[in-house]
């Protein structure tokens, strides 16, 4: 496997079609499930992974500061997953001036995590356009957790003509079905039980959706049904939206994802099913489900440690 | 020459390392010096002039509606200038649905010719981040006679690496010097000769430049000189900025370049010389001049249908 460093060396070391991978780095088994899809897809000759904390996207310098990095671990995990070539630039490689240019998504970037992160989606619309302009990618892969951030980057890559495909991969949830998360090492016991609340009442709404259930009201309903009076989780929202335009609606008629953020005690977490199109009416992605421990608790020593590394910009 | 009507198919019939000349059409010896730059380069193996009138960067339908377009005396012109492709992609491959993502340069948007039109830097670096993306141009090429709009494009390139380069080109003046521009056809007789005090000014400054003034307000104040009372010319700005960031300048200390905006009588022209650092001071570049009338005049009837045709929007 190949590091490099910049774009122009990233382009040399890359031959035919490519399959990016972008990454904020301190990988779990999410990231290499993306790492994977790109892999499988044998139209991908060389499957590059970026890796760079992205400082644009983060609302507060002190959130990036604190931003857990790995490098070497990594790249470990990106070779053993399949990646051919790691971009691991340089802030100044990224930004060696002021980022005076900024990509905007309207509308898409407005909803659900638009308000709880101001700039956010301009952090990443704007660093994707970069890697996308830079690296030339024929595919590239983002997860469905984001579902927000997908949406933003599939319209950011039709709307600027950028060539290639975006593709969305499936939520890797762990084996009790919380969606993986690095801040997943936050969760106490006792609110990790309570988080798995979550989890369960997207997979009750995603049974409704399949047996016929269109009504957005229901859906939600199934999902806050499922979370107990008096327990550590609040929900910040529960939304069907469209997968094209994150447009609320209040019937399941078209591609759509059923999403929410909620906190368990000091944690922020969102999840999410997203509904597609089938022959008769709509299939749920409910995501896959790791058989072990995910490596987010295996390699950084205690929890006590890791909780000090990991970013918990969200509290 | 070919002419495509995609973003895929210019790919397709572009081969090794790409040119690119953007334009909106009703093509003048200002367009095809930017076809013969790139053709002059041999490092271009293809040259691919695009015409495309971007409604994203009208700030009225109304001037969008009366654009003047004729596509065939363009692709003749741009042959004979030597193009090897014409991308004349219909509305619906530029813009298929709502634009929705948006690329701005902040800071260099915002003096001179950006509070006059308000959301046309936007129209303009989006379309060009368009082209870049779906064409994937080596070098792309750009006058210097819309100066602003040469440093907005050069550093949205930048800041969102796309690999290739973008190219300034000098400014194609008539014989008697005035800067050419499809508006020069709505002068009258008196009006065209009172409007030549703007480019005698800039050629003034310019001389005054080489000898060693620095003085920004000396270089404006020579342009100023040249405007007689009572003539038909009112002066909008005349500013020295840096060719970089558009930033005003006290004192040509770098790149600059010494812009204007003026009406002369009904009829809206900017003018401008670049100065760019030689080896003992600056260099001013005060563009080419033709021997003898623009195609401007000769290819659509009389003085008054042309008129008719073309664009006036800042009357």
């Amino acid at each position: 496997m190949r590091i490099a460093k910049t774009f122009a060396e990233t382009r040399l070391v890359s031959s035919g079609e490519i399959g990016l991978v972008p990454t904020m780095g301190f990988l779990h088994e999410g990231h290499l499930s993306l790492i994977e899809a790109a892999r499988r897809d044998r139209d991908n000759d060389t499957v590059v992974m970026s890796l760079f904390v992205n400082p644009l996207q983060f609302d507060r310098d002190s959130d990036l500061a604190r931003y857990p990095r790995d490098a070497e671990r990594d790249i470990e995990l990106a070779a053993a997953a399949g990646a051919d070539v790691v971009f691991a630039p340089d802030v100044d490689e990224m930004y060696p001036g002021e980022q005076l240019a900024r990509v905007n998504v309207k509308r898409l970037s407005e909803p659900m995590e638009g308000p709880n992160r101001p700039g956010h989606f301009e952090g990443v619309a704007t660093v994707v356009a970069k890697l996308l302009a830079g690296i030339r990618p024929d595919r590239s892969y983002f997860g469905r957790k984001d579902a927000q951030q997908l949406a933003i980057v599939r319209r950011m890559a039709v709307d600027l003509s950028f060539p290639g495909t975006i593709v969305g991969v499936p939520i890797v949830r762990e084996a009790d079905g919380l969606a993986l998360s690095s801040r997943n090492i936050f969760l106490s016991d006792a609110e990790r039980r309570e988080a798995l609340a979550l989890s369960r009442g997207l997979m009750e709404a995603a049974d409704a959706a399949e047996a016929g259930e269109t009504a957005a009201s229901r859906l939600t309903g199934a999902v806050l049904e499922q979370i107990r009076e008096g327990s550590s989780v609040s929900v910040e929202y529960v939304m069907l939206a469209s997968q094209d335009l994150v447009e609320p609606l209040s019937e399941l008629d078209r591609p759509a994802f059923l999403a929410l953020a909620a906190w368990s005690g000091g944690t922020r977490l969102i999840d999410n099913v997203h509904f597609d199109e089938a022959e008769d009416g709509f299939r749920a992605d409910r995501g896959t489900r790791l058989q072990s421990k995910s490596v987010l608790y295996g390699n950084a020593g205690s929890r006590e440690e890791s909780r000090d590394a990991v970013d918990n910009r969200h509290r």
